[in-house]
């Protein structure tokens, strides 16, 4: 007999915590339930912090993943562009040092046909964010109203804005939550995070940019693949054509970090210039995006097309017009100096002669926070004109005495901080490296497979 | 060189979860911050949950075990109890249904020169508690403010009461976020919680009764084992004399359930007449009492010695005593009348003849929160008078038709499914069990291994 003290089956917070901590797979509705509480406010933080503590420790299924996902997207608004009559596709990152590929793609992509529909976020840590590279440029304007980043989306094909307070609610307050709580570091809870705020900006397609290594979250290759593997199992349970790159931050992507340097170096590559490692990766992101958008039947030839864009000119021209609709400056795309500057320079020179052979490259994103350039805690503002340029790679040869990197600053103190953590980093030996780091380790997704 | 971005060495609610999450043991400064800071209010609930969890999981080490508890046990009033010439022991059981041994030990230890400061708990879900049952007696008093709680002991030798705001503040506010947030089942946390309070008694010496069985909360005796070993570890880490013994509670102990139909079996095992199983309980309960008290140099002189005392009259008396110097009406003792009554009572009997093979305690302590007389939330109110006697005991033979229990009721359709749960928990073979548990399982603790 069913035990006379039970309740008429209703939804309890504590039943959910409770199946959580013992292991128990927790139903679609149970999972739907939390989440929806949660946003209207009628479960307190307690309960769904000790779940999320439930869930970082014992882990999620796939169903329970998507269920998730699910949850936190239908927690808010979830855009409709099907009036556009072009494929959608985003590419996200996980994050890194001198990764600024979104800014490259996202008018690549347009220039190819394709709709990119980009809502990104800003630096946290000691990686940069999109949001604040952006914002280097004078009067560019991040904080659309949906209505303006459609009509921006219809004109260029590409648009670039931060949060709106509509998109996944759910995962806004749960964030705040998890940053206080110790709960951050789940690939369940990322995978969620990520991939409720991507799917809400009403796209067919999604590339995954997951980065491992020393600048990496996921250190790991195995971590990596592993969030890897979850995001593109919940996007294609959604319905979502989903391919993730596992790609190297095991050093900076590019030579500059900092955010007016990095936007030149946007520029740079935008020309067919810049430097090796961005360049490729941009092409082979590009390459991605436009086979997944149905404009290249192959990866292959989605990167001969994106090349042709770029060196015809159409891909900088898209990105000055999307800069320009979103209410920034263009000059600096002709005139650098139209970016902000730093005020001063010092220079990191190698104290021996040899080789490169590893680049810490955290430390070198958190020197770029100590200048100012990026942002230890939410609340703090970022200088966009402070960073570093790097000289050599991992791999390179140096002589005693030769350039490594020039720091961009604008405080002395923080200058000497940031000399120090960046000489700490570069690793000089007598023989080269044995070996190096592929700059894209593995392709994750169905999708992927096609010939 | 040591990350530039770090903060002076201050204490951080979140390092400490993070530390717990990731299995790290926490420092007997960093569980006392914590325990510290939530008390003061100055940690939100949200982090304290998340950090229970993590325990819940991860588990603590004994290091980590003792200082919690120490950290509780000095988040209030610790009673110095140092004029009292007597020594001072108590007993804890951890709860079960048909338990009222501590109406019976209390003045049985106080008549042979211990004293017992006793504070207890109320029953909640299908366990029984001290104070409800105190509570069947008119008059009694179990909210005594310290300074009188203190006189009743001088005077008796024996004082029972509530837990008081002064009395480890940090255990009601922990147990109180425990309780909604899936939290409560750790033996760790259970430890801290039951002997931080325990020893602000100012006890010298503390004697465990830690049930197992189908009636206790630790079902399996592995189980039980564990949270007494933790238990008297924690006790002696703390310099105390702790003794636990794991005792059967897989069928009810005595034949009574019930707040005054218990108070009425207390009366009988303290002429000398009761139950057995709740005699024998008593009996080595308190030989182990007398000998911790340094009263008797072994415990087979304690129960000797505790036996004289209950054939004598003098236990009984020290009850009445007791009863009076807390406000009771102590008619009672002589008169069983002048205890609530029940209006109605209604039997059950056996469908078949053979012998009682099982007893599901849970579910007959359950029926008996059905009738009123438990509450299965804290607000719920309780009927003294109601409650279950059992007239047959797990290898008990049984004719087909014959009495097992009556149920003492106030109300009709609780009593009709109280019934069918008493009905259904009573196992009824052909033959008799092959084997019956015993009384006492095990006894844990250095002391107990004195000749």
């Amino acid at each position: 007999m069913s035990p006379p003290t039970s309740l008429p089956q209703v939804f309890r917070a504590i039943d959910v915590i409770r199946k959580k901590r013992d292991g128990v797979e927790l139903s679609r509705d149970e999972i739907e339930g939390l989440v929806k509480a949660y946003t209207l406010g009628t479960i307190p933080d307690y309960q769904v912090s000790a779940w999320l503590m439930a869930v970082v420790l014992k882990g999620m299924t796939r169903p329970e993943t998507a269920a998730l996902t699910d949850a936190m997207l239908h927690s808010g608004e979830v855009l409709d562009l099907s009036s556009l009559s072009r494929k959608k596709v985003d590419k996200h990152s996980t994050g890194g040092v001198g990764d600024k590929t979104s800014l490259v793609l996202a008018p690549l992509a347009a220039a190819a046909g394709i709709a990119v529909p980009m809502i990104s976020g800003r630096g946290l840590g000691h990686t940069g964010g999109t949001l604040d590279k952006l914002e280097a440029i004078p009067g560019f304007n991040v904080n659309l109203p949906v209505v303006e980043f459609r009509r921006v989306l219809e004109i260029c094909g590409c648009a670039m804005i931060g949060q709106t307070p509509e998109i996944a609610p759910a995962d806004r307050k749960l964030y705040a939550l998890r940053d206080v709580t110790g709960t951050v570091e789940s690939p369940y809870l990322i995978c969620a995070s990520i991939m409720s705020k991507k799917l809400a900006e009403g796209i067919d397609a999604l590339l995954l940019d997951v980065k491992t290594g020393s600048g990496a979250f996921m250190k790991s290759e195995k971590d990596a693949i592993f969030l890897a593997e979850l995001m593109v199992e919940t996007g294609e349970r959604m319905g979502k054509q989903v391919v993730a790159l596992i790609t190297d931050m095991d050093q900076p992507l590019g030579n500059k970090i900092g955010n007016a340097l990095e936007v030149v170096e946007v520029v740079e590559v935008l020309r067919g210039e810049g430097p090796e490692d961005l360049r490729t990766l941009c092409l082979e992101l590009a390459g991605w995006m436009l086979h997944l958008g149905g404009i290249s039947s192959t990866v292959a030839q989605g990167k001969q097309h994106s090349a042709r864009l770029i060196s015809s000119g159409a891909a900088l021209d898209k990105f000055r017009q999307m800069v320009e609709l979103q209410g920034g400056d263009a000059r600096f795309i002709d005139d650098a100096k139209c970016l902000p500057q730093a005020q001063h320079t010092i220079e990191v020179s190698s104290a021996t002669a040899g080789y490169i052979t590893a680049m810490q490259c955290e430390q070198i994103g958190t020197a770029c926070v100590i200048l100012g350039g990026g942002r230890e805690r939410k609340e703090d503002s970022v200088d966009p004109a402070v960073g570093i340029v790097l000289h050599k790679k991992v791999a390179d040869p140096v002589a005693a005495g030769e350039l490594i990197a020039t720091i961009y600053y604008n405080a002395e103190a923080q200058a000497t901080r940031a000399r120090q953590l960046i000489e700490a980093s570069c690793v000089v030996t007598h023989d080269p490296p044995s070996s190096t780091r592929p700059l894209i380790h593995k392709v994750i997704g169905k999708s992927a497979e096609k010939p």
